[in-house]
């Protein structure tokens, strides 16, 4: 670790975004045809290494059964819209045309309404009805008291995800979630996190979840680094735990994937996370800019709906193209917010690499401008 | 210290600013309601670890009475427009009106009048009444000529501040403040700045001061860069007076405060000035943002007042809420601008830390930028 | 190399651009009627170190005769439109009327008709009959159906011209070119990439091309970077090569060329190439801007015309003045976009270096910014 | 010196501009009223350490007068407008009248006149008799033929200056001015520039030379950047000029002094230029905004009206106050652009340092941004 002395009472180390490293071409290249883009984890192969983020504006249950259809998986959020709301349809048109002024009051009272278990099981049934692999997400704090429900409705991948979750969360007074016993009375594989450090990270695979979400406010619809202050750039963040995943395949056999969450916009970013050591790509205001999306070229997070300290507000993403248009092509723009993963095919048939594990492996230049 | 040789004459150290470093979470978190937000300096205790700047659109006698309210404290400075002028009210309201070409001359003027005596005592009283803490402040140039004033009103808290402060102020001819001697003579608790050295900061506490003001021309008000070319990054400042601090304390067994003045805007810079080693804040421009602000939207300091040598004029600031959003919420927008004390808190439970002095400890990083 | 780690479990490289460095004058001047630009590459001498790109924008045959009686040469890209359409000045013109909306289709539609082998001829014979030294562009995988186009037209030089070109390219089931076959069992000495590092640098080397093209993406007219997440700064990208240069010499005693591609927007940046390691510069957008280029002012590359995934569109660079006012002057403005080559003789001169082998030798400096 | 490796064939040394370093307040500070600017060089007692840039936009006869008058000293340019035209004011007038595209031709033919001697010598004893220090300018290139008329005015102070003067001139053919030769033959105290290295300004100063001028193309009416690629950031070249300073001081006894020429814009710039080393400093972009300035609003440099490379252009700088306020106030504003040497002074006094000599030991920080 490369620790720079900030003062001479405190010390820190350098991180690094995805805008400040490029993939190094070496001296083999390979053809688009012979790439092969799928992800295994747990009993589940992906065709690709995708999770759409459990957020409102960009996975309903359509949406969620469309992703899957197109080779990835949607998480739809157990504590959003969907399970709070009978029909969230009309909602989301209304949150559409509401000026921003108007709309951070009115998404802290939608979000208000309580979760309903009777909800929580219709809308997963319904995923399961269209055949695509399920996936759930929850907050810590939200889990325990869904924990019957979604036993109820086995989910095939159970999301639980907060602006940043530790294996160690100490409260005074009321018992908080215990994780590791948490994961470990679920049947469903558990993907936990974000988290953005390698001790974090470590602790995290260590609760028994089949991956960690590594990323804390990188998103375009946070503003976690302004109101908190927290923040670490994506591409250490995966690098650290990448390390963390070595270390506790070391010690244990059992090897646990890493999901880059936030910050990936382009499939120039989506290549980086996996030269970085992602094993998928967990993506949001990217697919909020599909035709389809239920943000209606919106996008927000469960962050811009706290009562008292919002961290993020509705944005701005516009529409794009289709959500097959924007995962897998064609691309309707030359910018690489479109066939993300053809892209990402591409980078990696450019520098050689048949598979993603074989991809992490690619060099990283820092720098290098434009020019 | 990490030396860079700018030159085959002539080396340097690399500084860091807030916006340069962001707080790592690690692998525990916490509950917000069991933070302890609590500042204790001196015989006083603060709910919240908070100065409100001596400057004339941040504090009058009732905004300190409010921010006292509120659990911070508010300067409020004895050769500002509060003791010079019999009632202020309709001179800002004036300076609110005019145009930026006209004010630079009104607020030279203003300034101009001659400090009273009965004024200062005044305004102490003032605050003395309403039963806050009572914290007043004054330039080295003109402490000793108040000093019959300060001693008859009796202010809980002296700040003596000036753009640099030393230990050692040389002059031929008439006698100097000797700082040392001058404090030592009080018994009101001192807090003395600006410095952004160790070695400053070292010498500033022999002087027998409670705390210290770190920051050079950092605050938003300011063209001290620009005008003088002096600078320090406040991360770099912070960490090495908290450097001072702990050889002070080893050398005579004081504990002497270190403040961060200039450059916190956000709950985000707030929490990271914490971590570099703050153990409170000094803050300006943030407030001179609430509807209740003496400045009514604009923003200055002393030194714009200047005749000759202006640094830095009236900013426009606008309006973003009450003191009490501004401090401790609930927010009204969500980039870190209000609620400043409710985002520390949240950014203290997501690290872990259960107090300030336990916040000192999280990790830093530098870089990362938007992802 | 100065390794980074970019975090624990992953490292990376710092790599540089033409706008980070600047080159050093040092104790010795030199009048510029003595410097001399020559480049001399097999059985050719250029008066300009000069390869105009071959892009459909820039080199025509009437381009890249004028380019050639100034003392360059002007590569003409056997896939563009000059093989595929009997008369593509109409073409052009109507691609210089069509809105940004319409033209990426139109370019789609233009560059699927097939390339036709006796307009291949055609083309490259009046290259010849006009006096010139005549170069012709492929990409790998239309090399090998051209073939025997290229052997009859036998044209000086041939550039074999890719995104990315390596020597080890790897297909599953139909054979791809194998290129140092290609390169040996052909006449032409042949150029070849492009690549951006030591090893893939001096594998193109070793398969007996007698140039190679160094820069991915890294023109005015790619998206590469962000549609892929290739990249490597030009700097680091060209002084790589000169290694590989160095040590091809040093195992086979033959000198190969490098060829600095794409990022050369101004007479500093050909002066910095040159510095950097390069024998000559590949240029194509600031011809693009010539009078007399075919874009009409605007500038595209073959991948803006990619069915699925461009990476790169047509770009506005607008007219600065004629092809021999931007090549050798005298300049029509002040911001080094005209008179390239007399910048470079200037930059020569004023760092005293006769020739382009000894400005290899120049001083660089990184940073410094704009005083 | 920090050599970085930019690539596997070529090193480079880190450079730093103006603005990317501050100055460091330490534990001593010094009331203004004791800080003295004098600046000595030969037999010459300057009040302010200042040289106004030998540009027809900032030094006319009159000017030089003031700025004499003032206690700096103006260098008017023997081969600009005023020794080539009889009365150059309706010029200068016309000149700001004519548009930006037309007005490049005009400069180039305007400086097609020859340079006549009677003008030379009329000049330099309006100069003289006006009783300020008389400082003339000449290119090495015209400097031999203007020989006799200098040695007849005897101006006090002689400028050789042009983009980069190196003591070792290569030419072919015709004799290049022998640097050490025309120093010697002179009476006249000379001042030779610019350069950027320690090699070339120890060489510099070894010519006899009494001060070097320190800069290559950081003017701000420069694009020696862009269109040669050459460049240094102003505080590293100061500090190894300070370097070759400091040696030629040992080998020889002589105090050749270093003037920082380019790249100073407000009163923080200067006082970083004196701390880096500089002895005085060079200015003209700040003077051009005089309200008497020649260029009236406009500032360009003789590079400018290059027929084939012009270098630069005329820049718009508009008026900011009398030369009175922006040498030594009253500022107008509050940016640093007046009363620039109040603000050195003020520097001079918040760090604690009496005399220019004792300032260049001041400590500088680089970066930290606006916090």
């Amino acid at each position: 670790m490369t620790e720079i002395e900030i003062g001479m009472g405190k010390s820190a180390r350098r991180a690094f975004g995805f805008d400040e490293v490029s993939i190094l071409p070496s001296r083999r290249t390979r053809n688009t045809a012979d790439v092969d883009l799928t992800w295994q984890i747990d009993a589940f192969t992906f065709d690709l290494p995708l999770i759409a983020s459990a957020m409102d504006a960009v996975v309903s249950p359509s949406t969620a059964i469309e992703i899957g259809r197109l080779g990835g998986v949607g998480a739809l959020h157990l504590e959003g819209l969907w399970t709070r709301h009978d029909d969230p349809e009309p909602i989301l048109e209304e949150l559409a045309t509401l000026s921003d002024e108007k709309v951070r009051t009115r998404l802290t009272e939608l979000y208000a309404s309580p979760v309903r278990g009777e909800l929580v099981r219709a809308r997963l049934i319904e995923l399961r009805d269209a055949g695509v692999v399920v996936a759930a997400a929850v907050t810590p704090q939200g889990a325990p008291g869904l924990l019957g429900d979604i036993r109820a409705a086995e989910p095939d991948l159970l999301v639980i995800q907060g602006t940043v979750v530790s294996a160690e969360h100490v409260a005074r007074g009321d018992e908080p979630l215990n994780l590791k016993q948490f994961v470990r009375q679920l049947e469903t594989p558990v993907l936990v996190g974000g988290c953005a450090s390698y001790q974090a990270a470590l602790h995290l695979m260590r609760t028994g979840a089949a991956g960690i979400l590594v990323g804390v406010g990188a998103g375009q619809a946070s503003t976690t680094r302004r109101v908190l202050g927290l923040g670490a750039g994506q591409v250490t963040a995966i690098a650290d735990a990448r390390a963390a995943r070595m270390r506790h395949l070391d010690e244990t056999g059992v090897y646990v994937h890493v999901i880059a969450d936030g910050g990936v916009h382009t499939s120039g970013d989506l290549a980086k996370a996996i030269v970085c050591g992602a094993d998928a790509v967990m993506m949001g205001s990217a697919l909020a800019a599909a035709a389809e999306a239920p943000g209606r070229g919106y996008h927000w997070g469960l962050p811009a709906a706290h009562a008292t300290l919002p961290r993020g507000g509705r944005v701005r993403v516009g529409t794009r193209g289709s959500l097959e248009e924007i995962l897998v092509g064609p691309a309707v723009d030359h910018d690489g917010a479109t066939n993300l993963f053809g892209g990402l095919r591409k980078a990696m048939a450019l520098t050689g690499h048949a598979t993603l594990k074989e991809m992490q492996k690619a060099e990283l230049v820092v720098g290098g401008g434009a020019s």
